[in-house]
């Protein structure tokens, strides 16, 4: 199985959701005053590419350390939005549901990831409506990704398709990235959260193997 | 394929290193006062269930993130150790040279799991002596993994394991847990760690697949 890195890198410069704590990666030991290399590290949750748990805006949501590992890896169909998109419809998914019906994981590739590390990545990037959201929510799927950095509309206070999705016990994963070289749309996906405790999402190492 | 997560759970009481810096996890936003959950974490890279890196040690050794993600995944042998043992030797090792051969990483059960949490855990664990290394090290391996703290002895100064493991190229994961439901040997093994920028070591959730 070729492997394929669908993770932005991490450092002291990675964008993060405006309000949101910044990354912070200090030296915590050298090889030449201590005779081994360790970075001691801080950061918010919902980092970089990462993975929203139901309990990051349910109530009484699971968190990701309650879940079964296999929760975190399955097939995957990688869904390619055109180029200029602003809203992902329902009548554009119709096509793919016979692939659907066979997988784990929808990822949204978008082209998005583009702009990361740009101001634009925060300003209007294309979502699914609620109507898309709540057709893809018949299949049986264990999340839904996407390469953005919010499953909703920027400007949405409501936050439909958080809830829609995490409503339903999937988790989501933001902050994709799909390398050029990654042509297929079929494989597995794998996206395994650091397993702290009462975890209501955590950075992971999306990765997609072919 | 079922997976089992190999992983210890991180909290603030996870115990570390002696001398490292303990892990520090602080609630950054409560759904009563903002609408949704994050947490804000705080760790040394070798910490919990972990990588380590070539550059750990190595001054040209490289990092994580200079790694292709493959190294990160592949076929396993779990070795189970007999419980009493304190040094795991190549002639231990000889009866287990077909399935080697056959596999991208090597996984030793000592058991000594059962002691995390306790000071014991940290005094006297059981790991292979040079020799062992040595010879494993003539097999086509990515990484080599213990259910203990570290891959020398706690009382070692040279660290000779860790040179001779990570100055061939591969990648250590050490504080690996095995679940008692998992009694298979053979599977697949998937440590992806965090993709930060020159990761001498990186927390993984590791997981193994029947």
């Amino acid at each position: 199985m070729k492997l394929y890195d669908l993770s932005h890198l991490l450092n002291n410069e990675t964008p993060v959701f405006p309000g949101m704590g910044k990354l912070r990666f200090q030296t915590a030991a050298t090889i030449e005053k201590d005779g081994y290399r360790e970075t001691r590290f801080e950061m918010d949750s919902h980092t970089g590419t990462h993975m929203d748990a139901p309990a990051h805006m349910l109530k009484n949501g699971k968190t990701l350390d309650q879940l079964p590992v296999d929760t975190f890896a399955g097939k995957a169909l990688i869904i390619p939005v055109p180029e200029n998109a602003e809203l992902i419809e329902k009548e554009f998914l119709l096509p793919f549901e016979k692939q659907l019906k066979e997988v784990d994981f929808v990822l949204f590739k978008t082209g998005w990831s583009k702009f990361w590390g740009t101001p634009r990545y925060f300003e209007n990037f294309p979502t699914p409506d609620s109507e898309a959201i709540e057709w893809l929510l018949n299949f049986s799927l264990k999340g839904i990704g996407f390469d953005v950095v919010s499953a909703d509309l920027l400007k949405s206070i409501t936050y439909p398709n958080h809830f829609n999705i995490l409503g339903k016990g999937l988790v989501i994963i933001e902050n994709l990235r799909f390398p050029d070289a990654l042509t297929e749309t079929q494989g597995r996906f794998f996206c395994f959260p650091l397993p702290y405790e009462n975890a209501d999402g955590s950075p992971v190492r999306a990765v997609f193997g072919v």
